[in-house]
């Protein structure tokens, strides 16, 4: 292979313009497209930045043209050469540098190439399983190299509006304890420490909160973050944090600090102006409405009750739903009443994978009347009462549930998103951000018998609701606060306990011993005792929040080197093997059947 | 405890001067001291940025003085009062807020303290065991936040540099294949994948090569990384690079670039000037003269070989080192010449820890003749050449080593520092950068039999050396560089291997078998066969970098939660225990003692 030296490359493949005509320059990349003509050779260069042609012809430089012969796809150059127009109607308006061509005076070839395992000059689905064995070839094709740089892009502009506002971006230990979020840990044996296992963070939780009570007041990173889950969905083992921590400060100061960071996000990184402050619904009220506690408020079609209108009604479905604490919802889908019965059988199929034990519809033909397999079970009151609260109107199709209250709100929560999706109801390039707030602090965990935390037990409860924590705990309503963008929880916080006291009752509330509790959370606790101030935070999921802003589908679009569904880097084809000799080292022993 | 609700912060303690007089304003912190005089209560709160006087007076409000009374050290309290003027002879010009105190109308206590486990209130040595349990504590002293505040000044300095030049932060996996540099790797037991493990990167090394296969062109990431080592010295199992790689280059564009990142950084995070370019030694220079690769150029005391004047010479042992192929070499500690008897036998003592068998010593007196034991073994002759060799003047002691060369180097060059030490040659916050180049590529090892990798199997050699690889491995150079400052190796890099053929070829001089070079290396391999550019890069150890910014002795004392030298967080208890159920979930069986 040739070297490079004595050659510096002095532009990148997407800056030369008709500006440059007449200059020599040095480009140096990749082959993306070679084709002959007219006894000439003519490539596409191309480096991170874009495309250059490239021209050898025999009467410029006769050397460089014999040897591009020799030139195949994804081979890596240096080419020398001046800047000269297009011939007259070669010209590509499509890219920058599509008015110029480089006539070659010199080329190097600095590296050879197999032929790819796909093509990198075509537009079109890849397997993923190719895209991820072959991330380096991948990783050339614009698609990828952009949501990196977006992802870059949106780190730096988290960090800028931090930094401008006096926060310390601190790093915490990725060796470290189990910490209580609830999923499974990531083990690391000592083996200076026989018979001990270091855990990988599933979040700097007690850390960050640690720092509060050092003094540190107001804390970030962009932190790595690991959970052994079953990886249904869209999920990574190993996965990205922004994660915030302020001192003296209650729910409003942190949620304005948000708004204010969304918004120099979205300007910074992707060119977007946002409109905070951003609406806000209570738990509650999300679930009544949406059905769920992250909405989608890109569009509406929001669930209205209908129980007490259904109570007393002729259709027994309903009545007794309404009757044994259940309840009666519906949606209207304004003007989708032109939809047929094979699709109201799909979309009955759907939500039937919810829990739905059927899908009752109405469609509201032109003089208002209902048709409908359940019309003959209403009153003409409870058409009209039902009619009203759903602003019914002709061409609409209201679809309806009633089942438990948790039953229905998925139902419709998922039948509502579906409706959207098949309607192309969802506004492209849209950012519909909503807060969520006023979670219950605990609930009841039927399997365990007794109640677990909403969010993790640091969380404070409302000073007001304090009181309520030994007679009626699940009434009692947590400083808690997730951010959803587009129907998708890209961040959640809170207000923490800061005292000692406060955070052994609620240890005791959940029914976890006081020995456990030293045991787990003891430095913590101990931490508590010594001036810890009033303190909030908040952690938003890079990996989503990039994959939103990208318009992308999957988090694996935006991760360098993500793992498969079964944790395998295809790459590196991690985990491997390991000898005997190591893991007698660590004090183990096999446990697994070879082969 | 009392809740800050309806109180916001209006100032820091760092921020009231005189401008602010009568003003009210609302400040939260901690009660770093508290004083009764005259029938009032004097604290000074603290917080992040510096301590503002309070003080509480019966006329001003009976209340908070009241309640005052019940204050400790550490307390968490917020405070609404006027700002006025200290009364005349009160002022404390030391600190930014001297000139004015707060006059409390209202205190709230939002949090009490345990006495702290040391006190806060004073300078002065305290146990690092206690520092590192109660870190919550210590994290309070200015000593900790200020080397955490300038180690977030150096993160954001250095982004800052690299963003504005094209580079691309990208996160690699914490959670991959073992990396060959050498040390022992953490392992993570794998629970989808029984009997496979993933390990924690030593370094991004591949995966940065991956990322400019994949046409990144310019990488940086601020990585943790990971050894399981034995922790002599001042090292952690967890540690922070700046990291960083570059397509199309050769040392020298990686070294200009370093040269101005070091410089912004400087510049920007500790306010002082560097002068690049920095000086260049050649390995061999760097043996040469300071007997080590690290040369702390901040003084002289250079060394100079005398073989040739020692080889005929009458002292048995200099002849004899001379004629067994080692080397004669001394250092002139000029103006030393009154190091007493006691001094120059503690010194002797000293380097014996370094393997000398001796130190020869000469005086230089006021006349020029020798004072030493051993002046009678050389003629005038020699004495002349090796006193003009030295620089030799009335006043000076001369010390002398013979030996191997390796010995001879490590022992006059641990002399070296320990003389500059003993002297106060060191000029405090001076800061001497030195490149470090032409390392031999590989050297013999003589336990494996076998060449090795002096940086690892990754860096290119010099291209004319290329073909000596086969005939005189040890004799071809590294295409590498080593950035050492104040005596410290604080960064290290290459152009890196860009060809598979080439990179089979060094496998094969290292010895390692194709199959184990594929099964340990195959994805780099086969990502060169791909068309790599060429490449090198360099990675900085921050906390080391961090350290000698502000001056500390120790790496600890610039990370929030470091270990200590049993691997282990005193903090949180890490590692720890963990269940059977666990460990069977993984497929491992324990295979240590109990107890």
């Amino acid at each position: 292979m040739e070297s490079m030296h004595g050659l510096k490359r002095t532009h990148d493949c997407d800056s030369l313009t008709e500006a440059a005509l007449g200059e020599e320059v040095v480009l140096m990349g990749w082959v993306h497209r070679r084709r002959d003509h007219g006894g000439l050779i003519f490539i596409d260069l191309r480096d991170r930045r874009g495309l250059t042609q490239v021209v050898f012809a025999p009467e410029v430089d006769a050397g460089s043209h014999q040897k591009a012969h020799g030139l195949r796809s994804e081979y890596v150059v240096a080419v020398r050469g001046l800047v000269r127009r297009r011939p007259e109607g070669m010209e590509n308006p499509k890219i920058r540098t599509g008015m110029i061509e480089v006539a070659c005076r010199e080329l190097r070839i600095l590296a050879r190439a197999r032929t790819p395992a796909f093509p990198l000059d075509e537009d079109g689905e890849i397997a993923e399983t190719l895209r991820l064995k072959y991330r380096y070839l991948d990783l050339r094709r614009p698609y990828m190299v952009e949501g990196l740089a977006l992802r870059h892009r949106v780190c730096q502009a988290m960090r800028r509006y931090l930094n401008d506002r006096d926060f310390l971006e601190v790093e915490t230990p990725v060796l470290t304890r189990s910490t209580p979020e609830g999923a499974r840990d990531y083990l690391v044996p000592s083996r200076v420490n026989p018979g001990r296992f270091y855990a990988l963070p599933q979040s700097p939780q007690l850390y960050k909160q640690i720092l509060m009570v050092g003094g540190i007041e107001r804390y970030y990173q962009i932190a790595r973050c690991f959970r052994d889950e079953d990886l249904r969905a869209d999920r990574q083992p190993e996965f990205t944090q922004l994660d915030m921590e302020m001192s003296f400060v209650e729910e409003e100061d942190v949620m304005a600090l948000v708004e204010g960071l969304m918004a120099a996000v979205f300007e910074e990184a992707l060119g977007v102006r946002l409109e905070p402050p951003f609406p806000r619904l209570s738990y509650g009220d999300a679930m009544d409405r949406y059905g769920t506690d992250r909405p989608d408020t890109r569009y509406s079609l929001e669930l209205r009750d209908l129980t007490d209108v259904a109570r007393g009604c002729g259709f027994k479905v309903f009545r007794e739903a309404a009757a044994g604490g259940g309840v009666v919802k519906a949606v209207n889908a304004a003007g989708m009443g032109d939809l047929s019965r094979r699709e109201i059988d799909e979309l009955t199929d759907y939500v039937s994978a919810f829990g739905a034990r059927g899908l009752a519809w109405v469609k509201i033909r032109e003089d208002g009347s209902w048709q409908s397999p359940i019309a003959k079970f209403f009153t003409d009151g409870e058409r009209a009462a039902m009619g009203e609260r759903l602003g019914a109107a002709p061409g609409d199709i209201l679809f309806f549930g009633a089942d438990r209250a948790e039953t229905v709100h998925r139902v419709l929560g998922e039948l509502r998103a579906e409706l959207a999706r098949r309607r192309g109801l969802i506004p492209e390039g849209t950012f519909s951000f909503v807060w969520v707030t006023d979670f219950p602090l605990l609930e009841y965990d039927e399997d365990e018998g007794r109640y677990v935390a909403v969010h993790h037990p640091f969380t404070a409860p409302r000073e007001e609701d304090v009181e309520r924590l030994a007679d009626a705990p699940a009434a009692a309503r947590a400083r808690a606060y997730d951010l959803v963008l587009n129907g998708v929880e890209i961040g959640g916080g809170s207000i923490r306990v800061h005292t000692p006291e406060l955070q052994a009752r609620l240890f005791e509330v959940l029914s976890i011993p006081a020995a456990e509790a030293a045991e787990k959370f003891g430095f913590l606790l101990a931490a508590l005792e010594h001036g810890a101030p009033p303190h909030g935070g908040i952690a938003f999921g890079l990996d989503r929040l990039v994959m939103l802003m990208a318009g992308r589908e999957t988090i694996r679009d935006v991760i360098a080197f993500p793992k498969t569904q079964k944790a395998q880097c295809l790459l590196a084809e991690a985990p491997s093997p390991v000898s005997m000799a190591q893991l007698a080292e660590l004090y183990l022993k096999p446990g697994w059947k070879a082969g």
